[in-house]
């Protein structure tokens, strides 16, 4: 088989000069690599194209579909992004009735804008003591397809982004028995049944549509990812019109070129790959186990994906934004992400040893300091930056940043109860169910309308009751807070302050600090009702 | 101010490990640059995020407004079609009336459908000469509104693919008397206005929304582009909302950095670049306008961009196709694309003189090789073959290939007449003029509700007075020669057999050349009314 780098490098060699787009004509500018440069060509003669491919890349493609048991898949370079776009826009016509868990990535709910469908959310069971969402289960999607028959696609998300897997193949059973197809963004899972001893991938148990952002867990650059069609229950020739519209008809060879790198590594030299990174994985978390403060998220392998390792930090004074920063700060470890109570690492088949021996190190030391401290509230910034300017510091002085920024919002916390950067979903789905089916409307504006109703800047004291204007996100990942039309509880407001206060990223509202009055100024958008 | 590929390089060099996506984790993977996978980083502190910019890419990208004379500019790593996309989304509401140019990319096409809009074509005047468009004129635009009051965006493209600009100065004024937004596909014009020699661009000459792809003109990678805004007649949030939607949540890192290095080149060296790159492209062009048969497009600085090369070979026995296979296999040069009467070979600032010089010589020779065979017919295949084979061969053995394949098609075009690539379009336009308005929805359904429509596939010789299914696009650059819900004119039928025997790609149709029968099949969708 042809692969595309071994082919660009080739043909960069060959002495054919380039009278055609791309405008850089093969030649370097500034300092990106020069072979960055070299093998970004466009569609010429022997380098098929991916919106029409009949050459090389539908071998490729092939060649994917093989390696993930589905009977058709697509690269894509806009990301999964446009894979659950054209998922979401070809399984169902316009109005269409969608079942989509409310943990979706903003995608989906774009998608829902865009095709204006009808939906109706499943809130994932949370698993609190580590303030997640859980994978939904068979069990909520059954309930959910017997209350409303006119459902015509099941979307649901496995592995969430802290690696909870669902049960695909009995909710696979489900959805199919009902003649409707299942799409599942297993945008985080794209390892997923590479090797023996990984669970299976949603291709092989049955779901109809699966997104693999084959960056997330694979050796692939950022904004890769690949689409899988299994089945009959959605129409390929529309399938493939939605990737015509979402992807760029100008698509990236080097991008496609680092799929197919990927791919070809994993066939490789996949299962000795993966045999090492789960044993390391394993070795790594049989450690951390012995911390005495930090908590480690775990559980079965079929359940719990390898390779997210989830620090909870809810039984030491730290929040998830300090240690973050002491993680990175201190000893150079640039972490995925931080949430209220916990931070958030991520290891792949490319992680060498010294990826884990340096976490294993750091953690040890940073649990050894929390030790006896259980109710000392640890700042984020201006702490980190003593424990990284002196890295022996031991870590009992200089708590005199405690009375602002994230040791605010750590004390905080601890009165809060639940920490959750999803408190405000989880809510809402308290609010759901102790309300009748009836009084939903009141509750929540359909967002394909909600979205485009005029609406207006508000401040975050006078929105609680008020109906969403804008999307509100943490990132990452881009789960939304809040979807345009659902009405704005007094809890999710207290919420987004403790978030912002934290230090995390919070989209979709207008944070000032240069105000007079003390604290931070937020502003959100609302619906002009 | 920070760039990004110095930031990334320096980042990669600072020893920090990462613990997030992407999974390659900043390692090689196969023998795409290691350098590709040094800087490829997700949006980890100190570099931004394109989809809410704050720090350096918010730089950047005012930066980027500063240089074309643009109140705002977005960088876009989904190319310029999720510029178009979000353009056309922002630009009006769901169901609004568009008046858009029939030369336009099938993206704008592809907005129309996803928004649901009416919309009302412009024929652009045909340069018969070349068998292409001209670019619109402010005359058609100023009768357009006058016909239509109720048309809420204008959307042209200017420069045409082959190079031919549009008045924007005055189209902007009749267009904002009316006090609605004009949108500017200016993909091919990136470079414009950025120059004392280059003819002003879009933003400077008052367009409300302009698309720049900055991989065909400039040396920036493929699948990037920029988009600008300028006063307020289209909605910012919505814009930043649609582009948000339309490009990945996970944009690539290298891709911005290589937008930025071609506007840091721009800025550094421009000036010079592009005067030498004039100087050059004259020089050649006034050394090919001594050629007997191949004729060369030129044009008024103003009407007519630098660096396009439009080869036309109406006055040989070639076709388009058969003077690109000559280029291609005997001399190595790779062009941007054949018609049936013409060769397209583009010229960047990032061209040495080598480029100029292969060319000239080639064509020199190929203009000589071509005296006094006015009546010949070479054809593509095995004849551009033996060339390849003996470079020095002159041409006037070998003419077994010409009765198939090109020979067939360029036989054909000499009874033809009118061997146009858009040939269907403007057979299209004629119609549409000798009809009545009010006989319009016969010979058209609206593309919104055509694409949706049931549809068969059809042998093309009984898909003549049915209504297309689909799009049927000449490849590149991807201009709908048959939009769904057109009539199909027999004249269309002729031309896609013409182009499709002439080697051409044309996307939509589905070629079988396997039958029993002689000749190739074709089959269309056609609508089942």
């Amino acid at each position: 088989m042809k692969h595309l780098t071994d082919e660009l490098l080739r043909y960069a060699g060959e002495g054919v000069y380039p009278y055609h787009m791309p405008g850089h004509k093969r030649r370097s500018c500034g300092t990106l690599s020069e072979d960055f440069y070299r093998m970004d060509i466009t569609e010429i003669d022997g380098f098929d194209n991916l919106h029409q491919p009949e050459g090389m890349i539908a071998e490729l493609q092939r060649a994917a579909a093989r390696l993930y048991g589905a009977e058709e898949s697509f690269y894509l370079i806009n990301g999964s992004t446009c894979g659950i776009l054209s998922a979401v826009s070809a399984a169902l016509s316009e109005g269409g009735h969608i079942l989509m868990a409310r943990n979706c990535h903003k995608s989906a709910y774009h998608g829902v804008y865009l095709r204006n469908l009808k939906v109706t959310y499943l809130y994932p069971p949370c698993l609190d003591e580590y303030d997640i969402f859980d994978a939904v289960t068979p069990q909520q999607i059954e309930d959910a397809l017997e209350a409303e028959p006119d459902i015509r696609a099941v979307l649901i998300v496995s592995p969430t982004y802290e690696g909870r897997i669902a049960d695909i193949r009995r909710i696979a059973d489900i959805v199919h028995r009902r003649e409707i197809p299942l799409i599942v963004d297993e945008a985080h899972g794209a390892h997923l049944g590479l090797a023996d001893m990984l669970p299976e991938n949603s291709c092989q148990a049955g779901a109809d549509l699966v997104i693999h952002s084959v960056h997330k867990t694979l050796p692939a650059p950022t904004q890769t990812a690949l689409l899988h069609i299994n089945g009959t229950l959605v129409d390929r020739g529309l399938l493939r019109r939605f990737l015509r519209i979402y992807q760029s008809s100008s698509p990236s060879y080097p991008l496609m070129a680092g799929i197919d790198n990927a791919l070809r590594y994993i066939e490789e030299s996949g299962g000795e790959a993966f045999r090492e990174f789960r044993v390391r994985f394993r070795e790594m978390t049989g450690i951390l186990a012995g911390c005495r403060r930090l908590k480690f998220l775990s559980g079965e392998p079929e359940r719990q994906d390898v390779g997210k390792l989830l620090i909870s930090v809810k039984e030491t004074g730290l929040t998830g934004k300090a240690l973050y920063d002491i993680l990175l700060k201190k000893y150079r470890l640039q972490p995925e992400m931080a949430s209220e109570s916990f931070v958030l690492a991520m290891f792949t088949v490319n992680d060498g040893w010294e990826a884990y021996e340096r976490m294993v190190r750091a953690l040890l030391e940073i649990d050894a300091g929390l030790e006896g401290k259980k109710e000392k509230i640890f700042p984020a910034g201006e702490e980190a930056e003593m424990w990284a300017a002196s890295p022996k510091k031991d870590g009992t002085g200089g708590t005199s940043g405690a009375a602002k920024g994230c040791g605010k919002a750590a004390g905080r916390n601890s009165e809060a109860g639940l920490q959750s950067r999803f408190a405000g979903i989880l809510e809402g789905n308290r609010k759901t169910a102790e309300e009748s089916p009836e009084a939903e409307p009141v509750s929540r504006i359909p967002l394909s309308r909600a979205w485009d109703m005029p609406s207006e800047i508000a401040a975050l004291e006078e929105s609680a009751g008020r109906y969403a204007g804008e999307f509100v996100n943490l990132y990452p990942p881009g789960v939304p807070l809040l979807v345009p039309g659902e009405r704005i509880t007094e809890k999710l407001c207290r919420d987004i302050i403790r978030n912002v206060e934290a230090g995390l990223s919070v989209q979709g509202v207008r944070v000032d600090k240069s105000g007079e009055a003390p604290g931070i100024k937020i502003c959100m958008r609302v619906l002009r009702l």
